[in-house]
């Protein structure tokens, strides 16, 4: 264990500390929504501090960024890794910026050790990982890893019609690189755990070996508005009414099945007057589940829900799935140097399945990837009270460099 | 019959289709919230085309606008009728505006006719009808019929937190008139049905008898807000969850009583992202009756079925009664003279008890008052397809003018 290399536990926790005053909320969180202005300023800062540490930056097409660490030998695929900056809209501290951070960690302890690896190392930014303000998420990594074409991707509207690719210009992060065939011989993402798993179980690092598949829907229900006074309960079609009983369905699906999820995150209700009886309801459903098989029942019975409620509520249905990502298992590789650099640094582990989706999942059908999973508070993510220990962030970033080396050093 | 007075109905529409083109939207609604600049717009429109028709005006301290025509003696009090000019978000060109402008039409008529009355006339706007913007619905006529304080109107907040005394001064509409306390010999207001039932019936005029108790709420559900992936159903508090099941219970108690009307109109969903569990649901509810007893017990059952849902869901449950109208009953004697006027012109009519509020049902607390209804399309409103036949308006504003005649000439 004569090459136990850890990371700058103060330094890291202040980096974080002082890029969650980007988009900072009353409550503790984070409001930093892609491609908006903040979104800028975090990517600006990020890049300051790579430059500073000495790194060289690259910017792709769909904003993606990336700061690279010589090696010995720049001719050689470098060892990747890197999360997102954007959040939620009441999101915490830690979500993807952790690993975007633990990446310049890395690079940071390296420079102060004089390590010096054969294979370049860079840190990276995938754009728009939430999915908050362009869906679907993970869409960058998406392209990076062939799952989309950039032209989609520099569609995607926000809800008031902007698109990605008229932000990305807008903010200035719209690179010339293209968006993949960039050869990575590893990615790896450190995250916390957004779940309650390691925190129940008393583990410092999450082993994970892979991710629940995701199917995401895109539903309208059109009844008739009218006024709620004189219009009789029995002809009217209220598009809430029907709304209500899908969510309810939805959540039903998501308790039939052991390890499933399934939320209805979104609902527009129009033109949500008080007394007027609602005439559109548009609303988004998440399933996800770790067998393809489940996940492909959970959502025909979602899509019947919805035309039962339909029909009883005498509405009509537009019922669109807009993503599909199937089940997600990791490289066997990156996993195995996950688990070493754990084990060698005497930190507790256990293998475990992520049941939100990451950049590393894209990643990992075009390079081989992995990632590494520390505790916070009570599982709660997404959330502006979303918190995790210095100790085991820093725990997180030693075992992601150790891995980062151990693969760096490798032909 | 030799005084058989009948209005302009060409003007009197064309006055309805150049007032619609404030706040016109594209499916041929109108979207014209209380105290906005097109409200402002339209108050113009209405108090310049008042003055050409040789009336004073005079504004009051919630911007309510009176239009006089002289009568013989004016120290007696006068008739006045009238309604409201704001609309719903996707309202229609007839609801509210047109009670306003068949006012207008009356004075023009009288002036035509060269008719001069004992009493003086007057025609009206009663601000922020609607409740759209402002909460609660008919807050001006409430003040006006002593049911709420003048503090309490000017204080009503929209969502952004303005108040109502805050853009009343803005728009220029903040008068020096006290609210109320202006003796009326009686109130007339014409409005469109916005039921289905003169239509249905084949009749052309509704002699309103009164109507519907209200009662309104205001709930907030409180959950944990938290990522829809790795969070165990089992674990959640989903606010959403717990609204959907609220929503479907104010549905069947809307159906569980003959003549009820159950409406949640307005839902807000927090965060409001795809992928996170909702933190907080903010919705109304609108219960009505023609019972009071009713009324009650529907207002409980509702109350009931939130407090289910919460505890069933781990939600904090906030849960306010915002508004209670007790059900209307309208002066035997303005009933009367609406029944002769419609029985005297020769046009088909009905008894009717109204489903909406409206502004006549506050000033019936201060002034003997009643309401003449006409049919519109398939009984929609508060909706942009909302429609009405010329003739049939037409035939109202005449059975008005008529109606107000008879009590403007009596002592």
């Amino acid at each position: 264990m004569q090459t136990k290399h850890l990371v700058n536990s103060d330094r890291l926790w202040k980096s974080l500390m002082d890029m969650a005053k980007i988009g900072a909320t009353e409550k503790g969180g984070v409001c930093r929504l892609a491609l908006t202005d903040l979104d800028r300023d975090a990517r600006d800062l990020f890049v300051k501090w790579c430059k500073e540490a000495g790194c060289t930056i690259t910017i792709d097409q769909m904003g993606n960024v990336f700061a690279r660490r010589a090696g010995k030998d720049n001719s050689l695929a470098p060892v990747v890794t890197g999360s997102h900056i954007d959040s939620q809209p009441t999101g915490g501290k830690f979500d993807g910026v952790y690993g975007v951070l633990a990446g310049l960690e890395v690079i940071r302890s390296l420079n102060d050790a004089k390590v010096e690896t054969l294979r370049p190392i860079e840190a990276s930014i995938w754009t728009n990982e939430e999915g908050s303000r362009f869906a679907p998420a993970m869409i960058s990594s998406g392209i990076f890893g062939g799952a989309f074409e950039l032209e989609y991707g520099l569609n995607r509207p926000d809800l008031d019609g902007k698109t990605m690719g008229e932000e990305l210009k807008r903010i200035g992060y719209a690179g010339k690189e293209p968006v993949g065939g960039r050869p990575f011989h590893a990615f790896f993402e450190a995250h916390i755990e957004q779940g309650p798993i390691l925190e129940h179980d008393k583990k410092t690092i999450g082993i994970v070996q892979g991710g629940l598949g995701q199917r995401w829907m895109e539903v309208t229900m059109t009844g008739v508005e009218s006024h709620a006074g004189p219009t009789p309960m029995r002809i009217r079609k209220d598009a809430m009414v029907g709304a209500a009983h899908v969510i309810t369905a939805v959540n039903k699906i998501g308790h039939s099945y052991p390890h499933a999820c399934a939320t209805v995150g979104l609902v527009q209700c129009s033109p949500n007057s008080r007394n007027t009886i609602p005439g559109k309801v548009f609303f988004t459903i998440d399933l996800r589940h770790n067998e393809d098989e489940v996940l492909t029942k959970m959502a025909q019975e979602a899509k019947a829900a919805a035309e039962k409620a339909a029909k009883e509520n005498g509405l009509e249905l537009d019922y669109k799935e807009i993503w599909y990502l199937p089940p997600v298992k990791f490289s066997a590789d990156c996993v195995q140097a996950v688990a070493n650099a754990a084990s060698e640094l005497g930190f507790s582990h256990m293998p475990i399945i992520s049941g939100a989706g990451h950049d590393s999942f894209y990643i990992n059908r075009v390079a081989p990837a992995a990632m590494v999973f520390v505790p916070c508070d009570g599982g709660i993510s997404h959330n502006e009270i979303e918190n995790a220990t210095q100790e085991d962030i820093a725990a997180g970033c030693s075992v992601l460099m150790r891995a980062m080396i151990e693969r760096a050093n490798s032909l």
